[in-house]
């Protein structure tokens, strides 16, 4: 496990939060939204079939239940789940709190304007938000 | 269950394929791209978190195996498998097979441009491939 190194790109973009049973759980650096992505900690995998069903199971279930958790937390009106890759292939899970007067509302979020870079505070703040979320939490 | 009804922006946009165990499962009315729509029939729910343990796993089961057999069946570059509900808050989730030659790639299907219907033969060819294909999986 301490070998895996998500995509350069998701790297680029994100900052680690934890890590989760299955998933590298990474913050995206953009302050307009609450914007998690999860990555299961195997290099070649790109599409969910391709994990086995007990990790398309642990996947799922760690999506679920963060974006339950931040929806109660952070007061959005709207998760979106996704798993695209038309850009980054290697396999990670989007959860996204949306809100009604988001920039992207009610469009995705996905390639639609440059994102907001979080100053250094603000993203320690959140982080230190979700990792408290995140111990409330079983993932099992 | 055959007192459930979609809700009526999700049925001007598609066709109805079959019924799986939870989900009504629709056909976006677009022949650009092989996208299906998966609906639990449950009426007044919005987010994942809000169906049964059970129910979250099969609707999470019921996409990816979709997904697994329309990209061997169709050949697609990639799978895109989304809950979004921005516009319809009514929980549905897309499993829609990507091709790098397709209009909106790498970009998000959604809100990206005018469908482009099916004809009544291409629909009626493309959802007979389907219900072949949904008859050689198993669901539970």
């Amino acid at each position: 496990m301490s070998s895996f190194e998500p995509d350069t790109r998701l790297i680029a973009d994100s900052y680690p939060v934890t890590e989760l049973p299955l998933c590298q759980l990474r913050m995206m650096n953009d302050q307009r939204y609450v914007w998690l992505v999860l990555i299961p900690r195997y290099e070649h995998i790109h599409e969910v079939h391709e994990l086995s069903a007990a990790d398309q199971q642990q996947l799922w279930q760690e999506g679920t239940r963060l974006g339950q958790a931040i929806q109660a937390h952070f007061e959005g009106d709207k998760l979106n789940i996704a798993t695209l890759g038309n850009v980054v292939s290697q396999l990670h899970l989007h959860v996204v709190l949306r809100n009604q007067d988001d920039p992207a509302w009610p469009g995705p979020v996905w390639g639609h304007s440059q994102a907001e870079p979080y100053t250094s505070d603000q993203q320690a703040e959140v982080r230190s938000r979700l990792l408290a979320l995140i111990d409330t939490i079983d993932w099992e």
